[in-house]
């Protein structure tokens, strides 16, 4: 019995050991799964995020920032050169992480002043001397006169304060770039900002024949301030910053400018390119390499057609002060302690410069001269085609450390983060980084246009998304971020992770909400976010000509307490590293927190499973314009029998796709899904933009093809194809110009129902 | 003893049974690879080739063909619509097998002859007759003489022989769309073909002023013939197809034409568009809805600006044999038993017609109309989002047997054979598959412009391929194909496995090798396929505006028994099933071999793991074209300073990047890889053609954007921009056009290199 039983318990031992061996010690034959499929269905992990925020390090922010600003830098100068060098030994060294880093050249042509001959304006009198030298260029609109006695001699350079940088000699002569050379003479007139509406103005009271101009810089952009004088005979234009607009109104450097603030000293002045076009002016549409074909730079369209000239503020009032002519308008009055008036033409009677000219005697030359791109590579492990872009400009005006060295700073800090990780093998993104440092911004965007222009097609097909954090810090209040609306959530999150500087226990997120917020019908009370309709930084020619989801984003003013359109060093040869550390960015915490932000929205654009992009933000943008275009033009459309109906209803269409997306994408477990299905949703997100996308929709607007956020001169916040083309119907003489209206009504309607196919079911 | 054996035996089994059990009764812990890894990596089914090859019925195909010619089918007309319904019932039977099949409308402007007043061509005699009604229109360049005595008058409908199918009611009378109306008179002339240099010529002998020219088709696009002639003062063209252009010289309907052959008879007249631009004329690049903005008809560019009316070469004969003047040179001369000269302009003294005029009485007007295509669609398994698009279009000029019934009949016998597949569910596409019967092809490719100015964005995209079958079957001697290169071996592929209608135990393949081929440096002797370098059926918006990669095929003339231009009965309403099943394909076997070989195709398109899209034929046909340049231009650049270095590099580095793309996919165990590693190669192989679109390099061709294919006059194998801006640089007093030469040059670099870069690894 004992032995049946025991007999019975080998048996049960051995059918048991068996089941065991059979189970676990014999592989099935149906293989295991793939070792990738725990990896593609990987999400972004949190924790990783925390590690990130917490190795974000001001001070070697600070450091990066002291060593990019040693030098000034502005493009394909020695200065830029060295900044090359320092990104290439960064990226380039075995222990930064990064898998490549190399710089790519364009030739590209750029304007600059001539060091043996600098610009000069002054004030002489008006004697006329006849000068038989010049009788062989009839076609000079004044008569010149280079020995005329000069009764005043505008500053050529910036006063040196603190430092040695303002004497540095490489800092470059205050100017305009693509400001044609030129010798011209006349009486002074005040034109207030130069725009359409100013010139206008003024020619009624005053000839403006022969005249040159001086306005305050805002209201137009720069070369506008000399395209929209040129019509009306005037010959010069000089451009100033106004210390209403840049100073809250203070003057003094004994005690109220830097280096006793952060405010502009009056000898200051605001550099700048003065071309409307971006990208390389000599190649439009290819990349500036060494053969292409270039048109003739007197072919170039959108730069001044008259010498203009950038002046400081001190030497603006004593011109502006000593005016003749009647009193200009209230609304063009600045903050000197004199009445603005409109020039008598020229200087009052009773001013010593009375009877005499303003001279302007501009040398400015364009040369084509070799820029760089310097570009920094982590591959992506699971979906190296996918690529998040991230990037900035190198070169500045001179020193450039709010302009652009913040955001380099910024940049480097995060990928020495990011890149330790991957050199310390914790870490891959799922998608490609590429870092982008861009050569010649300053000069129009030519770096990352040209790069665009390079790559275009890979680019536009691979791109999830491309951040630029440019100036990361204007000042030290509140984070301020534009871009798609589609990128908006994922901003929001990455604030709501990052700590406020200098604000206890809050986010940058609530620190932000209390500065600008908006009502959404959706969220309610959220922070405001701009829309990128411009082409102010290296975002345009991914939003304008690629149609690539984009976001920019740095810290900024609080505008209780200052009126300043830009910080005031803004291209000045004051935007050191004493100016930055002493009273933009002390310590350097905002510069921390917009390097944690901006990484931390890096790292989820390049790991999430589903791209963070939310495509229901993006129908509440697009029904709020419409909203807008409705109230603004319906009626009078109505009286052209101009119907907006398919545009609502294309908005309703997207409105509906979004909802759908959003439901899918919330309803279905994707981590198990088939990776082709994730890709699928995926590809509907990143590719939403480049249905907005139309090559012909603006002929007279250089690379502006997305028709949502195309720079408008209406002036009103909806579509801008329509705007402006309402815009120029409803002005007089001009009834043929409603079928230009009804066109951008389809040519928007179309591509936004395009776009909302691009969200529904795929078939 | 024994028991102890037992014992054991039991235990043995036991433990055997437990290690069964284990093995197989217990699932794993760690889970089983999730069921879709073995579908993500499923490759084309060569035994599912092999069924669909057998299961496709030239019977079936016959019956097709029986239905959709009933009725003449023109764009637009009750017959059309017969068609659309047709189309609708078989995709839409649930045992289709389709899982959606609609219409699409679009509202496109047409041009139509008016039946009320049907367009008159008679010889009148020149006695000029007061017509106080026409006073009003002193506009008008000829007077106008209704009341003029008709000694000719030409007929205005094709006669019937066989059937009544030339008698039915909407049988259109033969006209030339998109001619203006207009009553015109004039003494005729002989212009050939209708090309600028036939019009150079001709204008040194006669005073073109005031004149009717009578043109023979070819040489010259349809509209090109008033085009080239209306600057000389022509005020009216005739067109007519000379037996030696389509009859292989015959003319005689006792014996010789149809009904006793393929041959048109005298009467035939081909009609069509006669506008240059594809896609609704009064919508450019925008989608012809409601609503869309219109262009005013005037404002129509590319369509003839003075009256033109083609007619039968009977009358044609009448017309020229009495031309009086100069005898015409050698080339001019056609089949007619007669000297075919100038004309005096007008007819010889001698003649019956002496100082007669040819009045052209043309009263055709345009409107806007309903224009539907009908899409089916089977939805793909694996990846939806990715689409391969077979289409064809639907509607004809007249009962259409051939062009385009003979390809509809084919796209419902392969479409019924995949669909019964997918209803018996023993197959389902791995990508979706859409087809698409297009309207209004014949009035310039409406239907297939609007469905892809309406979808651009997703169809760029997603679409791997579009597959046009247009007329099936010219004539039954061998295939025929033309496509991007890289589409060579998938067609080559499919032709191999297809038996040649005919000829005994030959492929399709070996069959076409006899009559058309070429040597390539890579795979030796081969079939020549042709490029998609115009604008001749519905793969013209795929191909030249949307950059995707494209194939059209037929089967086709053995070129020693015929030089016909085209089919006879093309355009004409000899059109018929009559006459395609006695003469172009009895049995319908070329039929079948179409369908079967574009069929394999569109499976292996749809279901193989890496897309059959071959880079490296690509690089073939680049290296090719670059030879053909430098060969042409190389020489006379030099001179200008233009070096041809950047398009040489470029064209170097895209086989580069194909070859090493081919190593890649050689070398790779595919099947078992991550799908999105397969999936990066296949956006990699599907976005290539992408690369070489440029949306502003052709300001002056309509939708032309493919920089390597679009069409080109200048008439050279090579790269289209290039040598038309090189044409245009060497004719006279250009000097300033080789900066275009220059411009193309760039444009070419930029996208080779762009493509290039497509392929190269990912980053």
């Amino acid at each position: 019995m004992i032995k049946i039983l025991i007999s019975l318990l080998c048996c049960a031992v051995l059918f048991t050991v068996g089941i065991l061996i059979g189970h676990y010690g014999i592989p099935k034959s149906s293989s295991p799964p793939p070792s990738w499929v725990l990896e593609v269905s990987k999400d972004v992990d949190e924790s990783f995020i925390e590690t990130f925020l917490s190795e974000v390090d001001n001070l070697r922010i600070q450091d990066n920032l002291k060593e990019l600003t040693k030098v000034p830098h502005m493009a394909t100068t020695a200065g830029d050169e060295q900044t090359v060098q320092y990104m290439l030994k960064r990226w380039q060294d075995p222990e930064s992480g990064l898998d490549q880093a190399w710089r790519e050249e364009y030739k590209v042509y750029l304007s600059f002043p001539d060091p043996k001959n600098p610009n000069k304006v002054t004030v002489v009198s008006s004697l006329r001397v006849k000068c038989p030298t010049l009788a062989s260029h009839p076609e000079l609109p004044v008569s010149v006169s280079p020995s005329g006695e000069a009764l005043h001699t505008v500053q050529e350079k910036e006063k040196n304060y603190t430092n040695s940088d303002q004497n540095d000699p490489d800092v470059v002569q205050p100017y305009a770039a693509y400001s044609p050379a030129g010798h011209v003479k006349g009486k002074l007139v005040y034109a207030n900002q130069g725009k359409p509406s100013d010139y206008l103005h003024l020619n009624r009271t005053v000839d403006l024949r022969g005249t040159i101009a001086i306005t305050r810089y805002g209201g137009a952009g720069r070369g506008a301030k000399a395209i929209n004088a040129a019509p009306y005979g005037v010959v010069g234009v000089l451009v100033y910053t106004d210390p209403l607009d840049i100073n809250d109104g203070l003057m003094s450097d004994v005690n109220e400018t830097y280096p006793h603030s952060w405010y502009m000293p009056p000898s200051g002045v605001e550099r700048g390119a003065f071309a409307t076009n971006y990208g390389d002016p000599l190649t439009p549409y290819l990349a500036a390499k060494e053969e292409t074909y270039r048109i003739s730079p007197e072919d170039i369209t959108g730069i001044p057609p008259i010498p203009i000239q950038p002046i400081g503020f001190g030497d603006a009032q004593r011109l502006i002060c000593e005016l003749g002519g009647d009193a200009a308008p209230d609304e063009w009055q600045g903050s000197f302690h004199c009445k603005y008036n409109y020039g008598g033409p020229g200087f009052k009677n009773t001013s010593t410069f009375k009877e005499s000219d303003v001279q302007m005697n501009i040398s400015n030359y364009g040369e084509v001269r070799n820029s760089s791109n310097v570009m920094g590579v982590i591959r992506g492990s699971v979906e190296p085609d996918r690529y998040v872009i991230y990037g900035n400009h190198r070169d500045s005006w001179v020193h450039g450390a709010i302009d652009p060295s913040s955001g380099t700073s910024v940049m480097l800090e995060l990928s020495r983060v990011l890149g330790t990780k991957v050199k310390q093998g914790t870490w891959r993104p799922r998608r490609s980084i590429i870092f982008g440092s861009w050569g010649a911004e300053e000069f129009g965007l030519i770096g990352s246009a040209e790069y665009t222009e390079q790559y275009l097609p890979k680019l536009s097909q691979r791109t999830v998304a491309y951040i630029n954090v440019d100036i990361a810090v204007f000042a030290n209040a509140t984070l301020r971020a534009s871009g798609m609306p589609s990128v908006q959530n994922v901003i929001f999150q990455a604030a709501k992770q990052v700590d406020a500087p200098g604000v206890d226990s809050t986010s940058v997120y609530e620190n932000w909400l209390k500065y600008s917020n908006r009502t959404s019908p959706e969220h309610g009370t959220i922070p405001r976010m701009g829309y990128l309709t411009g082409a102010g930084s290296d975002y345009a020619a991914f939003v304008h000509y690629l149609g690539i989801t984009a976001l920019d984003m740095s810290y900024t003013y609080d505008r209780s307490k200052t009126n300043a359109r830009i910080y005031p060093a803004y291209h000045t040869a004051y935007d050191t590293f004493d100016y930055c550390s002493k009273y933009i960015d002390p310590g350097f915490l905002s510069h921390q927190a917009v390097a944690r932000t901006a990484g931390n929205i890096l790292i989820r654009m390049a790991d999430s499973l589903v791209l963070p992009l939310n495509c229901s933000d993006y129908a509440e943008s697009l029904e709020d314009y419409l909203k807008t275009a409705v109230s603004l033009y319906q009626e009078k459309l109505q009286t052209w029998n101009i119907s907006m109906e398919p545009l609502q209803s294309a908005v309703a269409n997207f409105r509906k796709a979004a909802t759908q997306m959003d439901q899918m994408i919330h309803s279905s477990d994707l981590a198990n899904e088939t990776p082709l299905k994730v890709r699928k949703i995926n590809d509907q997100l990143m590719l939403l933009d480049r249905a907005f996308l139309d090559p012909l929709a603006f002929p007279d607007k250089y690379a502006f093809r997305h028709v949502i956020w195309a720079s408008s001169s209406a002036g009103k916040s909806t579509f801008p194809g329509l705007a402006d083309a309402f815009a120029s119907a409803e002005s007089p003489g001009q009834p043929s110009a409603w079928g230009k209206v009804h066109y951008h009504l389809s040519v928007l309607s179309q591509a936004i129902n395009s776009a909302a196919d691009m969200l529904v079911e795929v078939i």
